[in-house]
């Protein structure tokens, strides 16, 4: 009895699977690449143990508490909010009573994956096997071998990016280069709460940023100095990338002297939420000049209405499970940046969407033109056998394969990693033996393809 | 020879195919729950035969006449006004020699089950075999057990919901109760005659309603109680839900002032556009406080351009095929009122579209994450096998099936029940069987998930 | 070896394969209309032959070319302008070069069946076999019979239709009728140039098109009889349509006085952006007018935001591969002009887009009730084995196969029209032969269903 089927994910048709089979097998055990994602250097700095089965699958996946606060169950009653968690086992046994309503999802290949290949565990999680799977995990998490760096390593993770402010002294990251570990843990510069003024604490930390860069970040030019010096901290410490989480991809391409009129009255505190949307649009194409400059690769993940829900966001903050996407639009958006830096080639941005109609209708023709152009892989509510099949569907054929950039795992679920990362890389098998099946392409190329999107392009495009 | 293939809309490989049998073998006769449609209350009451074959399947058919229209065909030809058909073998001819213009629409599947199943036919309607199909369901629907009654039971339906306005009397539904006949009809309350005020007549209605109740419809408070009166006189009449056909999903969170100041720019006639359509935003939220209260659960039906075509409007009325579809947001639209009730674990709102791009965008994330939500199965245009099965690929990686509700009919075709709850009872085994057959999912689960789909999930969901 | 296996895009399902083969065995040697596209008429009046390899297949690709420039290969080195290649050769091994960047892609399929049907090669494009490919291509194109009247023969074309500005002399048309020659080659009439304000050169066109006319194109009045008469003139040299290119699909419904006002504040040059937009609108109702009196089918091909790189366009002009789709509505866009011709069954209207969410939420459901609408083809970037497919999923259920208007190859790569036609054969055939293998429709329907789309719905639709 197993959890997880050698052929999981692939098409049934006989030909097409045994096809999907010789495509993964050349694949499936390169190196993770992971240059995107919210797991914390802190982990790899202090190399602590994890402190029993909920704080590991419960508290940090918003996949699985919203699934079960959208039945009823309360976020109290799990726990959420909790440093540490008083009844673990009672949180447990919610979660097991309830994971038929995980059928259908990822979530549930992803749990699955780690509940066998982590733990050993082969009998399907249910309100039966609730204890023994409590059990066998607490004791093995409870080995010494079951720290952050060990994983890492078993994993067969070659580099893994977090996501950092600006303010971030990022010394987690110093203490990990200076330890002479060899794992790869690199910041990525996310400048959203110095350059969104409708982020909390905004103008608080336009003074901080000036504070520990030595800037006059009330002045335009200064508040620019101060984000380069930034950034090229980040660089120090091995960053290759930034990232951008707006609500809308829409950019601008003003003058200096509006931009310096346009900061002044966001300053004030007394924007408008046109100005404090057109601050937003203009920051991303300041952000894409530094890139220019600096050579970070600049990563654009617009779309999510953060927060929906103003009761759990008043009780418990934000990324609870509460974040909806909205429409998208990305030719019109996009276009006064790109019309200053899309021909760029040294200039790499990447694309990601919540917005799916947007694939083959904006994002393909776009990175199919545009030379600083790639698309990041399918995002969060996406990133699923059905949404990574959608997108290969869409974008393949006006983008082609090698204006994407791979894989991003993109999660603070530290243990789900190398199961993401074998959905994708099972996905793209089964992508390319339909291809193969069908006489579109022929089996060695497909294989290098699947190099390409697992391995090559993650590297080319992050610069890694 | 027959119509139908014990294993039509199976995939067609075969591994699959067997797992898609053996699925459907577990809930092909499961009672027909029918919680959303648009039967006549009056077919049972009164129990009477029907007419002929042309006000069988054509006449009450908008799919029908409007692809016929589609091809140059008028409605005069069809007779589609007529309250009695003065030539109806002449329409039933044209239908025929038309029969064509439905491969590949879902209409087909439905006619010919009704056609086999319910008359024994199992040569293709053509031409050349109007006159067969026309004498046959003639004699057929003149023998004396041919009455909505005994078709109810014959078709293994528990429980059938009309759609019913709120100045009904429900006359029809009194009668059946008083009957003694075991059929459990049940009237929806769909209250947008009285609360949407581009309505036909809508100050009349108003004034209707004041009366039925006793209470004063012209001051808010007494029309809020009008309408409590009415849903709980539906209620005692065994309704479990309400149905909303905005045109778009607007909900407004007004205060007591600001709606009483609204309710009476209403009424005075000189409210605008903007004013007409918060007044309807208004309105949902508060037949959401009411169900909150009173336990309806409310169904919100919006995305439909009623009369896009105003010469065929004027000449016919509404309901002529010319309802087309139209962009819908939901995630900005449903804020106010999920904001308000969104967390209350005993209110059910069950959400429709006519736009398929909300599925993965917005509908499955919100479902995903708020208690009240559940999603309703894929709607008029989209209630076809593709339809079902994009449906169930962009919602369930996000909402999982148990935040969905089941199959609806929704029609007005009496005789294509069965066929219509066969066809998603054969689609949802389908992509079961294809999880199933990718190791996406165990077969005791998939057996277990389509009894869900086809009856306990719409049991709870409409509270029947 | 061979670049193309004769199962090339037919599902990897036996059963299913095995139907797709006997439906495409059916159709694959029909005669190719081709009612809309960008070939040159010159091409057929002066009959001389193609000068190297790059012209045929490079430059004239805005496919093959926006691919490579977004890999960083600037048009320059592709010498995309220049009238005379200097050095084909070295262009030649760029393209060979990055051949793999086009896998997965139509570009892909189409280049390798006129590379095997047409040059009789068989090794794949690469570095490696870039020479053989020049040498062989250089040497078939210098024979005397790859002229373009010989290649229309061999490529079993009966009729293909050009596009072009009323302001044509239309010479080469005249030439080719006088030449005795019996290929159809038919001009199709796109007015946008003077019927869009904002194009280049709008008042020298409209003062062109008076002279032309011997109207006064500077009174409403005179411009539509202008307008007439060179419909007229187009007929007269076999044209069937019109074309109609704008970036929204909005239409108006003005009176005669308010028309006249808008066009004096048009001929002004001070009309604003949405009264250029208002008299496009007005343009494409006074179209449809003209259409239903003149009989000439109306093609209208919205939803592209041209130019989008103004880098790109100011050193290079249009049509340079950055014209990028963006968002279209149609339900609220085609109101005027269908309340006002819909119901004309004697008027034929062909619905393109770029924005696919439209198929099943607007064109699908317009298509299936107005008895002059017809859906054309997938268009540009869907015009490709996943576009087919989805256009055929999201549009049958609901238009039926009858309301669409066959294929376009819509190109102005005229080796490549053999090998679209045959995708899209390919393509229908595994659309239908699913549909068989699924019981959907039986196999005698579907090779009927199959001739129609391939012949006789063109044929009807764009009255050939």
């Amino acid at each position: 009895m197993a959890l997880l089927h050698e052929d999981r994910l692939f098409p049934a048709d006989a030909t097409t699977r045994s096809i999907a089979r010789r495509i993964y097998a050349a694949i499936r055990s390169l190196p993770i690449l992971s240059p995107h994602g919210h797991t914390s250097a802190s982990w790899f700095a202090h190399n602590t143990p994890f402190p029993d089965p909920v704080k590991l699958f419960v508290q940090p996946d918003h996949y699985v508490f919203r699934m079960l606060y959208s039945h009823g169950i309360s976020l109290e009653e799990l726990e959420i909010a909790n440093e540490t968690i008083s009844d673990p086992r009672k949180v447990w046994r919610i979660f097991a009573r309830n994971y038929h309503l995980f059928r259908g999802t990822p979530s549930r290949l992803w749990l699955d994956y780690a509940f066998q290949e982590t733990f050993g565990l082969t009998e399907r999680l249910s309100e039966k096997t609730a204890d023994l799977y409590y059990d066998t995990i607490e004791q093995r998490i409870a080995a010494p071998e079951f720290v952050p760096r060990k994983l890492y390593e078993d994993f067969g993770i070659e580099a893994i990016s977090t996501t950092d402010s600006p303010l971030d002294t990022l010394q987690d990251h110093i203490e990990i280069r200076a330890s002479g570990w060899k794992g790869r843990v690199l910041p990525t510069f996310r400048p959203d709460s110095v350059v969104d003024s409708a982020s909390e604490g905004f103008l608080r930390n336009i003074a901080q940023l000036g504070a520990i860069t030595g800037e006059d970040t009330h002045d335009w030019k200064g508040y620019l100095r101060a984000l380069k010096n930034r950034r090229n901290f980040f660089k120090s410490l091995g960053a290759t990338a930034t990232d951008h989480g707006h609500l809308s991809a829409r950019t601008a391409n003003l003058s200096v002297q509006e931009s310096e009129r346009l900061f002044s009255k966001i300053l004030s505190g007394n924007a408008d939420l046109s100005e404090q949307e057109l601050f937003r649009a203009q920051m991303l194409t300041e952000m894409a000049r530094m890139s220019v400059e600096d050579g970070l690769v600049m990563q654009l993940h617009p779309g999510s209405f953060r927060n929906h829900n103003p009761d759990i966001f008043r009780r418990y903050g934000p990324n609870m499970g509460a974040d909806i996407p909205s429409p998208t639009n990305y030719v019109e958006a996009l276009h006064p940046l790109l019309s200053q830096f899309g021909n760029e080639s040294a200039f790499t941005l990447i694309l990601f969407t919540l917005d799916e109609t947007a694939y083959s209708r904006e994002l393909a023709p776009l990175a199919g033109h545009y030379p600083c152009l790639k698309l990041g892989p399918p995002w969060w509510f996406h990133d699923s056998p059905e949404g990574i099949q959608r997108f290969r569907e869409m974008v393949t054929e006006t983008a082609g394969f090698y204006n994407t950039a791979g894989f991003n795992d993109d999660t603070r679920a530290f243990l789900s990693i190398p199961a993401r990362h074998d959905v994708s890389r099972r996905m793209d098998s089964a992508f390319l033996a339909r291809l193969v099946a069908e006489h579109r392409l022929d089996e060695d190329e497909a294989i290098e393809v699947a190099h390409a999107l697992t391995y090559d392009l993650v590297k080319k495009a992050y610069r890694l």
